[in-house]
């Protein structure tokens, strides 16, 4: 029965029933974390064979390189190769960098303040406002960077098929409006796949401001769990047909195909940008670290090889995001108290919980030793205006430590909802 | 006999000696390379062992964290302690990165432009004008980051014990002037070691500027090839005595204690300055690469294993820098038309040829296919005054090899000396 249709009575008695079990729950001083999206220990033993890939110095030439030495700012050869292979782009379009994609998009934009783009009229750091298209709910640590700079984040709500366009396409008329954060795929905390419309529009953009950077976060192109390999378009070539081959910059990464700590990141844009960033990046470092990125070519060696990696992975991860989904499919769908999706692909599950309710499911999740993604981390300033969704990450804890996990925050979502609704 | 105490008719038979010697070393088709401080191969596969060192998925954890995972933005703290034993400094006051201590020397100042730094009145991109000490002949990345910013450099000349102390005194009075860059120990070009008055007065300035950087790049702490390890003071607490606890920022890095490309960097500063910089760095990247700090953990162990690796460094290095020295007393020292040191450690030798002969001396080099270090290079903008410094880099090519490329670059001295005193 919903807690909306309960009767007073009603709803005290299930608080009452809920109460305790939530006690019980406290009394087992249980430790969990659901709060960031990380790969568990299982994932991370399943590809340390990596690291003894490179043996013989022979081993550490790469066309004709000697990865151990200095030199090669953009990058491996077949590091670009193996990345063009993955995201559907030219090698010659990739700048194959260190451990995080993050660095690199931060480095980006840190070099427009700093620099200016290749079609910048001036350093931003020279102009009075910046400010970035986010949609929401989104990345906390896409929306800290746009933050650590000053920019003023503009909140575009998500659909089920991605960004709102029509709200997208009002704003960029401002040219103050320099950029806007995308993780077209699996998108961060949804799940949300961009449309092949959505993409469309979103290539054939034209801002106001001439060095717009379309911010094409790929972080799980090819990270379903739940589902078979699903293809998706090259952004530079869509964009470059659309005679915008200088606004895209698309990022991607190994942190959840090798090491999250360990892993290889990668830029791809347009060649004239990607020649323009590599001058100043030169200045910046001699070159990242190009052992790494041979051991990762020689591990991954190419798109098929690593699909079949990441289906090993999804062995893994679908226990765990089935261990949440189906929790919140007994426990609360018939309450009628909150909403989520079923993504088949990605690290996150998100959920909209009653309106101002997020903050305060959080905090009793923290009482019972269940710690989660901060309410509110998912909008710019972090700030959810309804106090309403909270994001899941499945991917870290054991099954059974995240059963545990997941029916505490049921029992939290229930108490706050029953709060909210007066009892 | 002195080129310059010949008649003109020994300068002309000198010339047609030394210019047929010239022409049958042209005629070798050779392709030597003396540009770059670039570790030799047996180096880098003396250390190549460091690959494998990490086996097991235990092998991986350190001080209970999980290197293999995201975290710990400023490095693993067995790595803090393995540089603080290196440098003599506190194990708190170091941020372990990646593969480049230059790009935490580029990303400090970044951060000045884009942020400001801990005791910035504001960030340095909305000053009209940044200024910056750079004692010369010194290295060109340090004057490319600078120039790269758009600062003015000015040159301030260097001495047997380091820069000229009365002059740096002097330009500190001025606010604009926000830092100054440092190679403290085996000075790149010149091998020169910084006297323990000029450490001192360097550590007791009082600049005018509150946020000025006393960059210390300690790139060769330890790296002797021709004497025994010289221990040297720890930065950070003299200039703590002397009330300028946030003025250094020392870096170092294993680019040639391991490996150039996959090494790793360390900025070593006041606990205020890095706890400060690790805020906004954990904007840029949520962690450095931890699996190649534990492998550099596990491999150098500590100070003393480390200087023992160091010794095996030396043995390979020591006959190429005697091979240049001894050619430069055989051939150049008679004739007067250079001067040269004698560096005991680092990666260089400086020489200053005849007053307008660098460029066209290293014109005849390249034209007998032996590659320097283009002429200007150790100059603020890459303009020596006086035409006249050259960088000679011994360390890639084999003994052999290099023997003949000095023999070349000798020839090219004379050459052009003769060319300069009329022929």
């Amino acid at each position: 029965m919903k807690y909306t249709e309960m009767s007073p009575a009603q709803r005290q008695a299930e608080y009452a029933a809920v109460k305790a079990d939530y006690e019980k729950q406290k009394a087992l001083g249980l430790s969990l974390n659901m709060a960031r999206g990380k790969p568990g220990k299982d994932q991370l033993d399943m590809v340390t064979e990596m690291c003894n890939i490179l043996v013989e110095p022979a081993d550490f030439v790469s066309d004709g390189i000697e990865s151990r030495n200095y030199g090669e700012c953009a990058g491996l050869p077949a590091a670009k190769r193996l990345f063009a292979d993955l995201l559907g782009c030219k090698a010659e379009q990739c700048f194959v960098g260190g451990n995080a994609s993050l660095q690199l998009m931060y480095d980006a934009i840190s070099k427009a303040y700093t620099h200016g783009l290749k079609n910048s009229p001036t350093p931003w750091s020279k102009l009075d406002k910046v400010k970035w298209i986010c949609p929401v709910p989104g990345y906390d640590r896409h929306f800290k960077v746009s933050q650590s700079f000053g920019m003023e984040m503009i909140a575009v709500p998500m659909t089920a098929d991605g960004p709102d366009m029509d709200r997208v396409e009002e704003l960029i008329k401002d040219p103050a409006v320099k950029g806007m954060w995308n993780v077209p795929k699996y998108s961060n905390p949804e799940g949300v796949v961009y449309s092949d419309e959505t993409v469309a529009r979103l290539a054939a953009m034209k801002p106001a401001a001439p060095d717009f950077m379309l911010m094409w976060d790929n972080a799980y192109c090819i990270h379903e769990f739940d589902a078979e390999f699903v293809p998706f378009a090259d952004i530079l070539s869509l964009c470059a047909m659309s005679g915008n081959a200088d606004m895209p910059y698309e990022f991607a990464s190994t942190s959840k195909v090798t090491f999250p700590g360990a892993g290889v990141g990668v830029m791809a844009a347009s060649e004239e940008n990607i020649a323009y960033l590599t001058k100043l990046i030169n200045i910046q470092t001699i070159g990242f670290d190009k052992v790494n990125q041979l051991r990762h070519v020689k591990y991954l060696q190419d798109k098929e090889h690593t699909l079949a990696l990441m289906k090993r992975h999804a062995e893994i991860l679908r226990p765990k995001f089935h261990a949440v989904l189906n929790a919140l499919d007994e426990q609360i769908a018939p309450l009628g108290i909150a909403r989520w999706k079923r993504p088949v692909g990605g690290y996150f599950v998100s959920l909209d919980a009653m309106p101002g309710t997020a903050k305060r499911t959080l905090a009793l999740c923290k009482e019972a030793g269940v710690t989660m993604t901060g309410a509110g981390a998912t909008f710019p300033y972090g700030i959810d205006p309804n106090d309403s969704n909270i994001r899941i990450a499945p991917t870290l804890p054991p099954v059974a430590e995240l059963e545990q996990a997941i029916a505490v925050f049921c029992n939290c979502l229930k108490l706050s909802a029953l709060e909210k609704l007066g009892i």
